[in-house]
Order: C-alpha cells, then structure tokens, then sequence
C-alpha cells in the first residue's frame, strides 16, 4: 500500500487589483513543494530584478519566436509588453510528481485550461464591485483613467469564474489565505490525483 | 454578486481502527456550522447516552419499520445490533443550506454513495497495514480473534478506496486532522457547489 501522487498544476487568477498576488505570497510558505512557475516578459528589467529569477527577459524577436516555436502555454501583450508561461517548466516538474502554482490574469487561465483543463483553477473574487474601487485606487500606482478601464474589464472578467473550480473571496487577507492553503492541502488528498501502488 | 452555497454532505469513513472517530472529533470545532447526524441503533442505551442525542434509541420492531418506510439513508446489522443514519435530518439539513457530517464505516459509505453521490466522501486510511494491527491491538477493546476478524475485513474494505473523493492517511492525528479541515474548507470554496446570485 503506497500513496504517491500525480504532480498538480494549480492556478491562482482573478481581476486586476483583487489581491491574488498578495495571496499567492502568504500561501507559498506554508503549503510544503509547490514550486512557482516563472514568466517570460519582453518589458525591462526593474530595480533588482534578475534574469531567470523574476522574469526571462526577452527580446520581442525571441518572444515571437517562442510564441512560433509554441514554447508558451498562455501568453498575452499587456500595455505593449508580451508576457508569458514558458511550457517547458511546467510541463517537466508536473511529469516528476511536481505541483507547479502559476499566478495569472483571467485571460491567461483561459489559455491554460484550454490546453491543461485537468488545472486546479482557483478565482480570488472581491466580496462587491465597490470593493474592487477602493482596492484599485488604494494602490496609488493607476491614473483615474486607468482605474476605470480596470474596472471595466474586472466586471466583465468576473463573468468567467463559473469556468473556474474554486472560488476565493478576499473578503480578509487572513481567511482568504486560509482557504487557499485549503484548497491546496485537499487537492493532494484527492483520490484521483493518486497513483495507486501495490 | 452574491455567494451562496449548497448544503454539503461530509462522509468521513475507513476501516475499523484507523481512527475516523478521533479525527472527527477533533475536526469539528475548527470548521464552522458542520451538524452532525445521529445514527438510529436498537442497541441498548449505555452510562449517560440520552435518547436524540448520542443516538435515537429503537426498538427493533421500530427499527424494521423505519427501513420498510425508507427513513434511512444507510443502515447495517452489526454484531447483532441495527444501525442506520435518518434521511429527514439530512436532507432538510441540506435543502436549507447547511452542511451535514457523517461518520460511518465502508459499507455505510457506500450505500449512501448509491443514493447521493453529490457527497464528498473522505477516506481515512492508515499509513499501514502494520499500523492498523498496532491500533486495534492497541485499544483493549477487541479479543485476538475479533482483531484478526476486524482486520481481515480492513484489508478488504481498502479495496474500496478508489471509490472515495479523497484520502487522508492518518500517519499523525494532527496532519490528519489539519488535511481533513482543508477538505471541508475547499469543499465550501468549489464553483459548482455555489449557487450564483444577482
């Protein structure tokens, strides 16, 4: 009798300005392996960002030919930079009994379910609207302007969490982490993640 | 946008000695609004048990009614005594939103998988064989030859785990507990347990 299990690809999305990112932080430590999978980007390198670490840094010419050589398992142009998940990652650590966590935007987890629907999709949802306002002009980093088209496109993005198969409302950092913890912790419990062994 | 959900029902179960109603127990006040169900037994009432409480206590008469009238959800003979969970707490319990935990062994399980499938069934398992022996020996509670008995059936009643929604292995009461918790939490996070609100 032996218990050994599947690699699990888990996906953590939601509206711009929701809190996803905060939440995929709190999770990581106390969740055990989950290795998180690392974009590449055309955009620059920040402060101390390094090659491979935050990001692959690539040209747009390497970027399109990634995208040709269909090395990306989503991908999208954001405000004019490419962004993507490199498949090969992913791919390989789910082979080896790996969970891989890619934290992404809604458009981008419909790519990934397309092509990987056995992904564990998890939707962090604001608890109202007006509570998604508040979040997007706290962060102090948007114009007016650009609030309003986030928010525009956070209304029409939450029209897509029945394709998901959690949902998380971040009504409270701390809960809201708890059950995302959760989710994590059950799924690597779930008979049909198991490989049966004699 | 509003969060509802569907009433839940939780079946923890496993073999004999492997520890389903310690983990239940533990698990209970950590988790939120979970009622538990109360068997029907024709057993007689022991020390302080008080009658809709511990258990509603029938006679056997009242018992064979009750299964001819279809007022169990699960019920089985066990060493002479009947024993059955009753239907109408369960489903009001589920029609009104709430969600419902029972704690039955494998043959229970899965006569309720038979009529309600929706359930998410847990399967405590031990880390061992070896490990089940060391339990029932271990609760002075059984004779050799009903620990041989109960574990010839354990042996075979681990063939029905692949017929279960999770695994817990309880390699540590604790781990157990904080696993079985996180399924329940998901559970109550999953989209197609949620009905969508205006």
């Amino acid at each position: 009798m032996q218990y050994t299990r599947k690699g699990i690809l888990f996906i953590i999305s939601g509206p711009s300005g929701v809190g996803k990112g905060t939440i995929k932080k709190a999770v990581l430590p106390g969740v055990g392996a989950l290795l998180e999978s690392i974009s590449a980007t055309t955009r620059q390198p920040r402060g101390h960002e390094v090659n491979g670490r935050e990001y692959f840094f690539l040209t747009p010419g390497e970027f399109s030919n990634w995208i040709q050589q269909d090395k990306f398992i989503e991908w999208a142009n954001v405000y004019s930079n490419m962004y993507g998940t490199p498949r090969e990652f992913v791919l390989k650590n789910l082979e080896q009994g790996h969970d891989v966590l890619l934290e992404i935007d809604i458009q981008g987890a419909l790519q990934v379910k397309a092509t990987m629907p056995e992904g564990v999709f998890i939707f962090i949802a604001p608890p109202s609207i007006e509570d998604l306002v508040d979040r997007l002009c706290n962060r102090d980093q948007d114009s007016p302007e650009s609030i309003a088209a986030r928010l525009a496109a956070s209304e029409e993005e939450m029209t897509f969490m029945p394709q998901y198969d959690y949902v998380v409302v971040n009504d409270n950092l701390e809960d809201a982490v708890d059950r995302t913890r959760a989710i994590i912790m059950a799924e690597r419990c779930k008979i049909s993640n198991m490989k049966m062994g004699g």
